[in-house]
């Protein structure tokens, strides 16, 4: 087997500490510096010849700084006589702009592929993308891991019984997400349906399914402004839930969401390390779990050749 | 012929409005937002369906920024059914990066050519590339235009008699530069040749040419942090030179650069709006010329498949 290498770039160094770590493995040499006119200089101090090269980048903000990172990056590795480039993506910026929702919009999602692409990546590790279609954006092969079960084994350890929870989706796109938690907290799961009366006027929330006395578990892959999971909790609270907790892979949490969480009923909001928090984003009410765990494995599996889909059986 | 549609992104507005008012065309209206989390949101508010789109933007600082706003716009462009897709990029960010100068250093001026093709890109027309030879890291047609006759024509208001001028280019790099613009202005050229006589040691400014009491303009692509063109000007000076002008097409103008230029002996410091100036980039001592007629009639050639080269016939 040709050697591993691990280089984290700028966005989540934390995170490819902690995989370097549990993978027993030194991270690269390797920094990202600007020139004086603001452009990324990139540079490896060490040979990677003939290595399979692992870069771990989130494309979180500001995103367009952190894409390019890994675009030049990805450059740099391949003319070092890499044998493999392997981008781990814990955070794929730009997934929601994954289809054209009105005229003349551009499908960014597809293009950041197409840039991974071209920059020259043989392969991509990515976590939970907004919609699971992005995968086929890709001609490189594409491993998809989610953070379903991290989030899910949180929630055991809280010992609430099964006849206590349920599992609700903010909206009917993230059904299969609440699911697939439901199914391994033993729970059911119910789903918060927008509607819109008329044109302007404030949207109603309906609750499909029975969430009185409960303790509810909202879930989402993204959390952004926390409009929709405030506004969700609220509905919950409203509609007789005892208690609301709220959980995503995500956390953008731009904006007024960290305000908006701590003012909303919301117990705790429990959230993965895809995306480091910066010190404004942190909160009493909000719990970062860990998925480095998964993405070392991942990698390894990656790296022997075996199966990353397996991970989840 | 198909109609043209010209297009501004955020780099450079003005030059884009003044260009659409000698072409005699509106601006197409679209506009560049960013989503609260800072992704890009490009929207395109006019039918280009079987337009010729021509698309203003330098890569200029920040260049990430203005890089993806770029890609991310030809891509909204390709997808609402334009004809061509044409950028106009009177900077061209990165285009220092052309070469490996040091082992697993990346070729961004040829991954940005990458990047520009895989978005959709049809032509590209650029100004005063750092190297002519990343015309050819395009597989796409590209034309390159020159700010010499522009810097030259001015210095020729100035009625110095040519046997006062001399054109000095500031290294080996730059001789063909300051050979095209002496045969404007009918003046001799110099070359400042710098050596390092041991490492650690001090550079040495050796003057090749004749300069003594001449009045000497120093030409180069791209002033960044102005170390050359001023550590160049106060050799001139010193060598005799009667007075000291200095020149480029791209004004980037980073770090301590405006300092240096007004602590110089640079009388005037002359160069093109191919980047907008911020305001702490103006200074008395920074003349700006307009490219615009120049850009103007490239993209009409280009519009009416004429030949651009022959502009500077
Ligand atoms: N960064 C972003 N922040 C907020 N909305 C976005 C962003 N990117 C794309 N969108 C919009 O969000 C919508 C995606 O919605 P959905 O997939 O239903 O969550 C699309 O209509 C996009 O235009
Ligand atoms: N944005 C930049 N600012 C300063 N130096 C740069 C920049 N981009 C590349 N370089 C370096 O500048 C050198 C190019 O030098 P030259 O082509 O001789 O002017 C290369 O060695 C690059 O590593």
């Amino acid at each position: 087997n040709s050697k591993l290498k691990l280089f984290s770039l700028n966005s989540n160094y934390p995170l490819a500490q902690e995989i370097a770590e549990i993978m027993g493995v030194e991270l690269g040499k390797s920094s990202v510096k600007h020139f004086s006119d603001g452009e990324v200089q990139i540079s490896i101090e060490e040979s990677i010849r003939g290595c399979d090269v692992f870069i771990v980048q989130s494309t979180s903000a500001p995103v367009n700084e952190h894409l390019m990172e890994l675009l030049i990056m990805i450059d740099a590795v391949k003319r070092a006589s890499a044998k493999t480039v392997n981008v781990v993506m814990p955070y794929y910026g730009y997934a929601r702009q994954d289809r054209k929702a009105k005229a003349r919009e551009p499908i960014t999602a597809k293009l950041v592929a197409n840039l991974l692409e071209t920059a020259g990546a043989d392969r991509v590790i990515v976590l939970d993308l907004h919609a699971p279609q992005i995968q086929g954006f890709f001609d490189i092969l594409i491993d998809h891991l989610m953070a379903v079960p991290i989030l899910s084994d949180y929630f055991l350890t809280k010992n609430y019984s099964p006849e206590e929870l349920v599992v609700v989706s903010p909206d009917h796109g993230g059904v299969t997400r609440a699911r697939r938690m439901a199914e391994r907290l033993k729970a059911p799961i119910a789903i918060i349906d927008k509607r819109r009366p008329k044109p302007n006027v404030a949207e109603v929330m309906n609750i499909v399914g029975n969430i009185e006395g409960k303790v509810c578990i909202l879930i989402d892959d993204i959390i952004d402004t926390a409009g929709t999971i405030t506004l969700g909790a609220n509905a919950l609270k409203e509609a007789g839930a005892k208690e609301v907790y709220a959980c995503c892979s995500h956390p953008v949490l731009s904006g007024p969401a960290i305000e908006r969480i701590e003012n909303s009923p919301i117990k705790e909001l429990v959230v993965t390390n895809t995306i480091q928090l910066s010190d404004e984003k942190r909160s009493p009410k909000v719990k970062q779990l860990s998925v480095a765990n998964l993405m070392a494995e991942a990698i390894s599996r990656v790296y022997e050749n075996k199966s990353v889909s397996t991970l989840f059986d």
